[in-house]
């Protein structure tokens, strides 16, 4: 940590700035400059708090050197670390390909989705059953009814779940129905739900919220992390940005700057970060070509009847066409999509028939 | 609503509209201009998401007329709305003064900063006994021994006290010590947090998080308000800015826009919303300006042995001075600071020196 | 300035770095963390670019200890200094207000609207003679044509006048006419232009870009100081936002901080910054009790016949009741417009009623 | 055009607003909806701009329906266009690889980088020399010395050339040395600039400002396009972001909204979006993955000793192995790097041995 003391510090605050970093088991190292003096402090920067010290009167400012993550940074862990979500393997070298509808909406639906994406090669079938809607008045979720149905649709098939989780009081709940939870970008900083989730154990898909630093996000999985459990997948889903074209800014150097900072895998969602089908293919390559560990879509059979985020899907075809492009991509890259083992069953109820609802 | 059809869209895709607006209930009004062919909405806006028609093959854009706030908005209360947190007003002239440390660390430093403050002119006392944290080995609060400290601060000095909730299985228990919950901007979009303070039916202060429109904030008063709970106050503190040299960007136009949208009380925080006390007091005043229903500010009598934020908290003086001119300031636009009944009582423990830790 | 070195630094690359600063006529303090290697660069830090230092292998960051600026700095000149534009008077206690319409349209509205904005009190006349529009397609204003009528506008009612120039080649022309030049948000960082407009020596308004942070403000008015014109007014114009609601975002707590930093005046523009008459007064308020040395607004008689931005214009009845409270606000911190002498011309064209045009 | 009008608009205002539409030459389309009456303008929608009419009495909004720019869309030219620098062809599956260094510095060194980036696969050689710096003391280019420079380096090594011009009174000198003109970032809006490079008839390549939406580039390059050049090309290097790890926020997504919205090429340039030399090549790739017509980086055989943005530049060893990669993900998608004719000139200048300097 370093300290930047105000020019025409007196001595007497010098002194006091030094006693406070003594009191707390660290060194002092002051060098006085032409116009500032600066105080390196030399010990576990951990033991102080950059926020005190910043009030100390003649204190400047108050600059860390180590980032305030441990058990998330590259040093803790300098491989990158892989996740399994059942067989599905996500890091080094092995990609997600999670796809699904916004929200689960009813069975034979999500069955003839599962069904479609399974055979387009998702390894990770999504659905969400608790919805944080802006507006009380929208689609909140089947809740339990829709973990059941999604729980189903993953077995007939043969893929692996995850599903959002939005209250601490229903982590059980939905870590006994779905393989791997997610916390959805409002939840970001949500540390209750973040403390909950890391006891649970199960893997967990985090993701970036739209105002959060590479930091922030960071410190967000270092509070499951720092529950004992290391199943941590995170995501780009795009942040606050001020074009009003696209849903949101999609920062792709973040997934960049993610695999020099930190050894947990990181995917990204472009069809939230955009909001747009038309350009959620391409974002999503680029995705991959800038080193994400997996990509995130939503499909739809039919959107204009989605109860959520219909105007964000991809139709089934678009999926089959994207997938295949995202294995030729991650190719080149000396990266495959993580195969899912086993045949896709034949009993998929089929009485729906999907792309057709026009 | 407005749907603006692509170029080039076929005489079924526009049928294919219509019979989707008739079959909620609604008339289509089809208007065919030079390039583009526009359909309004007639009847209860409400009936019809945008979302799921923006998905129909041939529509460019759906445009939403009406806001999609009801019992936030002007139209539904047009004379400003005044809150109640115990003899405190809120609102239609009337100015809340709430001032504390950030969060509460033993009763004499709490019981000290009260009485400084309640005799400065504070009406509403504050102070965190669970504090979301950005990093999981920061300070966490000191939960219900905190919210007993606070309550009983409160008490001694005649002052309803406003803490922060951040669990939805604690809404209960916080509602038990304090006159206000805090709904903190991390948590602006944890819909069932927002759910639960609202049946809780105690006043909320919902402060606006820092990438949400005002559009986005008055939503989730709306959550708040639709469980029945008329006690909300907005609290605009900052938005996330691209300058280092403030914490974050102090979004004050807000505030006068949403004097303009609904007639729920706002308030700022130039704390939070800069991060620096050389510049708070100037902020202050001109929230008080532009028009805020009071003003929200850290105030600690040592801010270098400040368990959380200290580098962003007033000094008793300070505060006193900053007291004395958003009394002048209010006074130019026909506004008080709601006073407190009752003597500040005699026997507060004066064993603390305040202001005096350096 | 600080250099702070990666981890695993090795010892040949200490030295090289040491070496480097040495080169430049500096000293190097070198202190050894538990983590952590830092050096402090003694000595002026002007001689020794940040940038290049950041490129030496084994270096992680490179932190300057002073603000890149000196002659725009609070500690190159503790006194705030006063601009003189004619004979009003910018700065120290005297408030600048200047109002006017978008663009000069033509002779009457000017004359008639300058009429009324200095019977309001405002003390410097506005309109644009070149208009840096979005679209090549819409009204550029009128050119010289339009420089002379506003000289003439001024001199009838004796109001100095200031306008913008967009062209290194036309700042003479412009000089000639107008008192004040003003150098818009979108060329806030055209260094020929600042260049120009510094060699002209007449007093500049020079406005805030919408992606500038304070340091880069105060980096273009050294641009403007450092070719000796030491006439520099800054202007906070809203930066680029996400809220579409309003058409940017007014960051007035940069005003505070500019007081801060730098000993320039510094006004508000609360039209552009907001882009909505029904707010403008309150933003304009909330700027004067923010200490900001003046406020600039936009005044059209009859808006929608305006050739620029009448969309957020107030009405000269407007004007004159925000006029009025501007001064109340304004004595509440000891401040006082800045006034014209003389009174009112008597000859003033009043063949054009204003305010009638619907 | 759609004019929705304020709840509560009276007939008068109404038929007010109707009369002006009509007096544009344009039919106006009145529909009553439930809570609001929206007015649908058909006609030729450049007549009527949006900011007068928002000025009515009455009115909410305006929407304008169709774009504001009309040369750059692709409804005017459905297919991509190709720009052609030299014997460089950029768009229609043909990528641009811009390297040099930041500045141009000194011959031998210009000599020495163009040799390696054309070596490596570069087709188009950059090197700045007039540099718009955020700081007065800062080195400002060696201006026409420097332009002579490039040009010799150019020619001696076969490649086109490209530099940017920052003073429209500068654009003819420049035109006489360089290939191509790069219009800045900084100078995205200076509308004077943008001018006078589209009347030079010479290939411009235009770079997206920090804080442009995608509608302002695109305004931009109309400015552009109509004084009759058609020879543009937009580059987007990141804009404004609030994550301090990165310099800018590199905006991926607009490269494939550019590809929905106009048929001219775009390509990125991670030099300037990230500033970090860790992240570029993956950025880069995740540029050409998007669908970018080419990628500029900047190249220095001796960052340390850089003059400007040294800190940003990849070594001469990084960047023949990222253009190997290129080549390699550009193949997946069908497109190449456009090939310059004939050999390496062999008679170039070794003396300085790059890749050297430490």
């Amino acid at each position: 940590m370093i300290i930047v003391l105000k020019s025409g510090v007196t001595e007497e605050q010098i002194r006091h700035v030094v006693q406070r970093i003594e009191q707390l088991g660290l060194r002092a190292h002051v060098s006085r400059g032409t116009y500032r003096t600066v105080i390196g402090v030399i010990g576990d920067e951990a033991k102080a708090m950059a926020e005190p010290l910043r009030a100390i009167p003649g204190v400047a400012e108050v600059m860390p050197v180590l980032p305030p993550y441990k058990l998330a940074s590259i040093e803790a862990h300098p491989e990158p670390s892989i996740v399994r979500v059942g067989s599905v393997r996500i890091g080094g070298g092995h990609l997600a390909l999670i796809a699904g509808p916004c929200a689960v909406e009813n069975a034979p639906r999500m069955f003839a989705i599962a069904e479609r994406v399974r055979r387009a090669g998702a390894n990770l079938l999504r659905g969400g059953a608790y919805k944080p809607r802006t507006s009380p008045y929208a689609f909140q979720g089947l809740g339990e009814e829709g973990l059941k149905i999604l729980a189903e649709a993953g077995q007939r098939v043969g893929m692996p779940t995850v599903t959002e989780v939005t209250d601490p009081r229903n982590v059980e709940l939905v870590a006994r129905y779905a393989d791997m939870l997610q916390v959805g970008a409002r939840n970001m900083q949500n540390f209750v739900l973040l403390t909950e989730v890391g006891r649970s154990g199960k893997p967990v898909l985090l993701k970036r919220g739209p105002s959060a630093t590479v930091t922030d996000l960071l410190m967000s999985a270092e509070y499951i992390l720092s529950q004992g459990n290391s199943q941590v997948v995170l995501c780009e889903r795009g942040v606050r940005g001020f074009d009003p074209l696209t849903r949101n800014l999609f920062d792709l150097a973040a997934v960049a700057l993610v695999k020099r900072l930190s050894h947990l895998p990181i995917i990204v969602d472009p069809s939230h970060a955009t909001g747009r089908p038309d350009i959620i293919p391409d974002c999503a390559l680029a995705g991959v070509a800038v080193g994400a560990d997996g990509v995130h879509v939503e499909v739809h059979d039919c959107p204009e009847e989605a109860k959520s985020d219909g105007q964000q899907a991809l139709l089934p075809d678009q999926f089959d066409q994207l997938a295949e492009q995202i294995r030729r991509v991650a190719a080149v890259f000396g990266k495959k999509v993580s195969e899912l083992p086993g045949e896709i069953p034949c009993d998929v109820d089929s009485s729906l028939e999907t792309g057709k609802c026009i």
